[in-house]
């Protein structure tokens, strides 16, 4: 059962522990500020394992602990959190500049890449328009494998670019077969949009493939990695993939507000002569001022960029991309098989389930939101299903700070939900 | 002196407080968790007044207790920081959109509005672009009295908008005549962009008198008030504004990443038929989910709307939208007479200083960059001088959360550094 707390005030912490008498105090609160600090407190306090803590949420104006398993944002790692949390100080500061450059170089490595790497004060949907804007002048081929592909598609139309669509049944990936038969009948397309993990189907693309087909035909690519770059390794050189981005508030574990992308050569000349690609998001100003030594053309998302150096470094320190990869891989195996114990199945096609966001159909005569909301009043934040398959399925996320520890509790009482509908 | 400590160690509050004897732990830390709290300390401790504590910055790996007059980002209130570091929860969850919908509201009444405000994830600078894109087709007229007024005109012509220009010299308000005249020379011009306050020169203009001119020539308003908002009163609905947008990190103190503004109906109505306006930036497409109750089309910067949502009710508590504004007011007079009394002049035509940022003329034969430096190494950041004026000046910024007495310690201290020049 959830802790429920009845306000925010002065004896919030007094009262948490009048609460809690046996509490594993390993993971997360809400704030750094809110909860209460473990050295403050005996050994015997903090001993017992029936309630790990994952964040709190306001509940009808109370606080309510509760694990996240969404599929975006996510739980924030506690180091993220304290990071979030700095006082600000000028963009044009050389504190500014040493945090901006060494977090740049961080995702540089993080992705494989020499490619500039953009810090845009956005979401990453700011950076799939910056990659119509500045290099697509008529026509686009977009991968469409569920809501997020159809926003690729959606995003180059209303910037007046000729969509065609690759868009297979629900569930399926994209066959490269498919790709390659496209490419050859609209020769005249600038450009190759694939969603590499479809967070709304937890699906994902056979990335290597579907981008080297793209490449033989001699097109640009762009790569929506929102929920994908940090939980599953990208090679962004060896593929050359032109344009690669993704948010903060997915597989890094930061609070949204960072739209995060590297842009090839390729890409930059061809930035270079685009007509109609506003101000804001154009590369050549971003990277002009990232080259001077300038930083940002705008006021960068200094929190969330404190909060992604955090992460990368916290990464690093603990065993590198190949640590996190397999945490990911390890976490969501837990998932699966849970979730296969309960005699509940996957909606995408078989070898195609994402290693991020498991999209899972829900029992027969039973509405993917039921589960949510059952599992939210047990203390446990799933994702309901999206666009056209919303109440069929539910999602359960594994990017961010998850414990494998509140994975076993969320799983043991999804099966008593299930059992109970 | 600014109060230095080695490293962000485990016992950094164990050696803050051996280092600081005598303290007046007034204002806020860097970090809500990285400072010692008052209460663990004797009230013989926390007495004295040699030391106001504003921030920390990391200088060359060393933490050093900073006081900001920055121009944006601006130092933010300890309540805004508590707020910013609160863990994640999903944008789609009854939770974000009661902290949505209800940061919608206080702004509204801010700004005196019914119309909609949009939270956008992304500088004012979005915005900006966002007001081109989706209500202008052909021509523009922009208002320029230094560097974002340029910006306004470059954001228009990257649109491939015309621009018409109105620029007087440097440090001169818009006048009234010039505009009426200018549209009378201009009927084709479909809407007229103003500065209210402009950062680079720390001008404001007469806001009521250019938006009357403006409407009676039947054009759209739209305005910059990226650094006047908050830190003087704007009634949008009776100037009838068009478009009213401002930044996160200004006058409401609180970190960069999030843009607000209002669009009224209509401007919406250009929108609905605007064919180049793009997706990310989509008036009708933000209109359309923030009614429907769906919050925002992209994921929000949800800890800057926390921040600002606290910083909005801090605001109302405190004696509301008149009891800021005279702190404003206050703040700034104290820091004008210090000025005046250390023989120094401000940039701008008497009668149109800025009562957010000032631009101060550097003395003969001393480039305002020296000043900042210098007064840097004494803990207090100010602004350097911006555009075409960046040697001759440099800026103290009136945004955000400032003490009165950090301005007398900041005005005592320029004193300092002015005479050892």
């Amino acid at each position: 059962m959830p802790m429920i707390f009845p306000s925010l005030t002065d004896n919030f912490e007094e009262s948490f522990w009048k609460n809690t008498h046996s509490i594993y105090f390993k993971s997360m609160p809400l704030s750094a500020n809110l909860l209460p600090r473990r050295e403050n407190y005996s050994s015997h306090d903090v001993e017992g394992h029936d309630l790990f803590i994952c964040g709190i949420i306001l509940v009808n104006g109370r606080y309510l602990i509760m694990r996240l398993f969404t599929v975006g944002p996510v739980a924030c790692y506690p180091e993220v959190l304290e990071a979030m949390g700095h006082q600000m100080y000028s963009h044009r500061s050389k504190e500014y500049f040493a945090l901006h450059y060494e977090t740049v170089r961080l995702l540089q490595d993080f992705i494989s890449t020499k490619n500039e790497i953009f810090l845009f004060s956005s979401t990453g949907t700011g950076f799939m328009e910056a990659s119509v804007r500045n290099c697509v002048r008529r026509k686009i081929l977009c991968c469409i494998n569920g809501s997020f592909g159809e926003r690729f598609a959606e995003v180059a139309e209303a910037n007046c670019i000729t969509v065609v669509k690759l868009a297979p049944p629900l569930g399926n990936p994209i066959s490269t077969a498919d790709l390659d038969d496209l490419l050859s009948k609209n020769s005249d397309v600038e450009a190759v949009a694939l969603t590499h993990n479809e967070t709304s189907v937890g699906l994902i693309n056979p990335l290597k493939d579907l981008v080297t087909v793209a490449k033989n035909h001699g097109k640009l690519v762009f790569v929506d990695a929102v929920s994908s770059m940090g939980g599953t390794e990208i090679k962004v050189d060896e593929l050359d993939i032109d344009v690669c981005f993704s948010s903060s508030q997915k597989c890094f574990g930061v609070p949204p507000g960072l739209g995060v992308g590297s842009v090839s050569e390729r890409a930059m000349n061809l930035s270079a002569t685009a007509s109609n690609k506003g101000w804001y998001f154009d590369f050549k100003l971003w990277e002009e001022d990232q080259t001077k030594g300038r930083g940002t053309p705008v006021t960068p998302a200094i929190p969330q960029i404190a909060g992604l150096n955090t992460a990368l470094k916290m990464i690093e320190k603990k065993g590198g991309r190949k640590w996190y990869f397999d945490l990911y891989k390890e976490r969501n195996q837990k998932i699966r098989q849970g979730i296969e114990k309960h005699g509940l199945s996957t909606f995408p096609r078989k070898g195609s389930e994402s290693p991020t966001v498991n999209c899972i159909n829900a029992p027969e005569g039973v509405e993917g939101g039921a589960i949510y909301e059952k599992m939210r009043e047990k203390g446990f934040e799933l994702a309901e299903g999206y666009g056209s398959i919303k109440k069929k399925t539910f999602r359960i996320g594994n990017m961010g700070y998850i414990e494998m520890g509140d994975i076993d509790l969320m799983l043991d009482e999804l099966g008593k939900v299930i059992s109970s509908l």
